[in-house]
């Protein structure tokens, strides 16, 4: 909750990442919560939980409701979540006779978990193009400027010639790696998460690892052996992966505005910030937000890893918090992947002027 | 930069505190920029820097200026910060007959800085009347309950018998510690910064401490020996300050939930949120939200610290990591305090059952 | 528990700090017990709680008693916590004659809150001593060097020129203001501990508060009105002001890196690290350490704020996580003034060659 | 660096992991630096960068050396790190013959960093098999109650009946989850560091891959394509796993707190921390003690993050950072196993009494 930081019109554009904050929208979740119950439905009649009639009839009833959002947002904070105002709206609208198959055996950590693993598969599709871009930028200077030979500086002191090619490959190799370590840890991310009240799945009998499987299928998402709504360490493993990307990027952000110092001088960028007292000044901007944005993400993961200590079957304390850390992490490193393509961009020349 | 918090009608109202919002809102810092304008172009006069004619139709232009948002937001990426744009759109509307009366001396830091100094000095002010508020609320508690005796518990083992006095003086009194350290901060956070190009007001010549001394008595802000732009301790104390308001009101939060549980039976609230799965379940959601807002703040903390190695006469880097903590520290206290202020008058009894 | 930090031979002089070290040894602690007990025997005595007899009988034993430290070691794991061992060993040496005036009334906390504030005492002292000492080193080199022409630097970019006075002046006047602070918070932080099992003094019956008055006399420490075990906000505080510490020095030592660079040489000092590859070469060591510990401190600060949710009357593990927190943090402000003397003693020439 | 959690007697035991400090140890680490010029000088040999016999007698001297510790003491400080000096006492041991077979083509980081490699590679295999030990004693648990009905509790109030292994469950999964994590960290993590002065080798002229690889084969140490020092992504990372690993064992600690209250009534324990004012209470102190080392290390990751930002070809004060924190994590990690071996194995209840 950052007023300063979501103004559209002054500081606002500093951070906004069009793309990400729509993954977060109410919109998104409300259609994610929608797709959920609707496989819902359908696995309940699959595996006869309920008839093929009520199956159908609660996914047409599903497809034709429109959450009233007023009702939401007037219910949010005494429930704490918006999902069980969402859920009696939706039970509301369906009726009686389908109501088997409304949001039966299923609980508000369902919704709101599930929705928050289809908005992450979607970011990790975009960051995932976007680090392929960053590393195509970065090959495309290597091939033009990696040859150039510069000074190697250690401890911040000159030491031995290198050149712009062995800088390069100090901020290449780990965004290629980190598109690894996400292969990894997709699957333990982007899964269902299904448990009904108390997360056991009691709710749905017999059926319920047929029908957790049913949903999984329908929404893409790998299906755990159990809900994992109180294991969080999938959530904070993707927080420390998020922090490692933007963690690369902060230290070629910090090499850039090293290189653009005056008697330094290995960095010629096209634009650049201006002052409003020395107008003519060009200010490495790009290359400072990617260090702003990589120390708050460091920060930040601090608090998701705090979010472990998840207590019980659910806590509504540590939940929370973690919706006030996560997508904002998401938000910082899509920021920092683009800022980072328009830096790259910019570069007139790498390394010193031969 | 957090889509989900920050979404008005699913998630946001968790979170989000109007009066805290509209002190950092574009149309806030747009007033503050005018404020320091005027009162910059009023003291040029005043200290002869310019005649008393230039700095009137300074003053009339500032008065008279409606700055263009979009273009500013076009800019704020390039230039980092909202303020050249702002100072450019400002100066191009004066003209050049009181151009000399117009930014002149100053740079981004000094609008941005006090600015957010004038913010945080209304926020200030309401947090005041919160803190206060919900010490009356506990003393009304300590009125109604305090004599009860119930189980003092150390190391989550019930110990020896306390009152719930005792046991509300351990919310109490840090609450009153923190007015006292509110009074101590606010000369050190509430100053005016002008400082120009470099911060050390050269620009401004030999009359420049009375030119300072002016600004800051038009705005109500204490005047410091020199611009403080690159010396962040106030903002960093300051946000340890609101981190210590959330700790004390997250430990109340994290007291009550425990109080709450079934078993101890120590607390009875109305109203109460509810389960998608358990609709008559009772959650003690704003006493959990209070203990996510000092866990929050606590980690948020680390950051402004982080923030003062600024470095040299101004880091854009540093600079930045502050705006993108501080207005949501303020917020998260804000925020807290509100929660509190409605947890407490939602105790109907707070003890054991006689 | 950093093995690697506190080996004495390899890596450990680059952080050990001997002076903070003694002051959380266990000999200091132990002799600090005794002077809680000794006051609390005699206080018991002044306060009729106990006769004269039994009060100078019980301060006797205390004088005479030696902690097995052996069996300490064996039960702290058991306990959570040194003091109950130790009072167990206390009573049995003093025998029942003056039981009555032995850790009566008083508990874990007393004694090992007691003992770290007056560790903090001893710690305050001595930082007070060394900030004065880093002023006064500033002071000097601003004699020498100040009046010199530099660049300002902003966004890391060559502004406008500045002295090497208005430099400085962005080190010196944080490093003031914590002089101040560390006033307003010393009688906040070195006061004393005494509330008993549950924290109200309720075992000490009538003579309560005059027996907690004697006490803090006699250990020269605030007597807060109440006991504030399970308030750590003092403690939070305190640890933010170690961090404001280290975070300006951080930022001197930042600039200072900064300086020492070719192509910048605004900076020249005598000694300075070796490299192992690079014998010649002249690494700003100390400065870059000053860099660190401002880093860790930040970080550790958002710890101790977590420990603000001390639940109930006593939080064994808020407790506990202070103990691994704050006299590291302690120790890391105590070594980075020690090191910023001896960098600001080592500079030869600060500002460009004339 | 902090004197309380050290100290042998009175607070250390609490935080003390023998092994774990032992892979830290200044010995241990002298044995690594040891090991890598040994594996050095074969290598260049092998390569015939030197002939057989100088690689023959370099390593005769390696063998036969022992350090000055107390030379590297007195130097530590004025290095930044052990390793010049090290290299210097070993160099003038060897003498002018083989002196083309020791520390050629290498520096600092090379041995540092591969030295701490080695140590994380002992500190991985240690944890592995606590973690499996954990694993053990939680399904041992759960094979005797894991049937026991219990109430489960969301949001700390009860919501509707789970099973004991329900519970175990959520401490399970996890843990074995973070032993296929580490599977897939190993190899990022247990590899050669051998870079040079700047990192890129040079001064190992043509053989230098083929130096490389001889090195890490001898070492038992993965071979990357680069020298990675200025790539810190890998203790990152890790760092993020020893969090996971304390994080999920403070879940469970938290669970346990939660459950051995009075009123829940749902865990009995032997043993059990005493109490200096009521001698007869048990308190649940290792499982608090796991909140304890969970809130640590989530704290610390934070720092490790930070850490990331490594300016250039080598950052003094990034690297120093990890020292600080780095070898803590993994003891509070060790610790944190220790205890919850200890802990589940004096269970002598989980459930409710029956």
């Amino acid at each position: 909750m950052n007023p300063l930081t979501h103004d559209p019109h002054m500081f606002g554009p500093l951070f906004t990442d069009e793309t990400i904050s729509a993954a977060f929208s109410s919109a998104r979740f409300l259609s994610h919560f929608s797709a959920f119950e609707r496989a819902l439905a359908q696995a309940l009649g699959e595996a006869r939980v309920v008839s093929p009639e009520v199956s159908a009839a609660a996914v047409a009833a599903i497809d034709s409701f429109a959450a009233d959002l007023d009702a939401i947002r007037a219910k949010v904070l005494t429930d704490g979540v918006p999902a069980p105002e969402y859920a009696r709206q939706l039970k509301a609208h369906a009726g009686s006779d389908c109501a088997a198959a409304i949001h039966a055996g299923a609980t508000s950590q369902d919704l709101v978990d599930t929705a928050t693993v289809l908005a992450l598969r979607g970011v990790n599709e975009e960051l995932v193009n976007r680090l392929r871009a960053a590393l195509a930028a970065l090959d495309k200077l290597d091939g033009t400027f990696g040859a150039t030979e510069m000074m190697g500086r250690t401890r911040m002191q000159a030491a031995l010639p290198i050149t712009v090619s062995d800088r390069i490959a100090g901020w290449k190799m780990p965004l290629a790696a980190h598109l690894e370590r996400l292969e990894e840890i997709r699957p333990r991310i982007e899964q269902l998460q299904f448990g009904g009240a108390v997360g056991n799945r009691s709710a749905t009998g017999a059926a319920k690892e047929a029908v957790a499987a049913q949903i999984a299928e329908a929404l893409g998402l790998n299906n755990p052996p159990r809900a994992w709504h109180a294991m969080r360490d999938g959530m904070a493993e993707y927080a420390g992966w998020l922090s490692l990307v933007t963690g690369t990027l902060g230290k070629m952000g910090q090499d850039l505005c090293l290189m653009a110092q005056q008697g330094v001088d290995e960095l010629r960028l096209s634009g650049g910030g201006s002052s409003s007292a020395m107008p003519h000044k060009q200010n490495p901007v790009l290359a400072e937000m990617l260090v702003t944005l990589a120390r708050y993400n460091a920060v930040q993961l601090g608090g998701m890893h705090q979010a472990l200590l998840h207590e019980q079957e659910r806590s509504g304390a540590a939940w929370t918090l973690e919706w006030m850390i996560l997508p904002a992490m998401a938000g910082a490193t899509g920021k920092a992947l683009l800022l980072a393509q328009d830096l790259l961009g910019s570069i007139e020349r790498l390394g010193p002027a031969q």
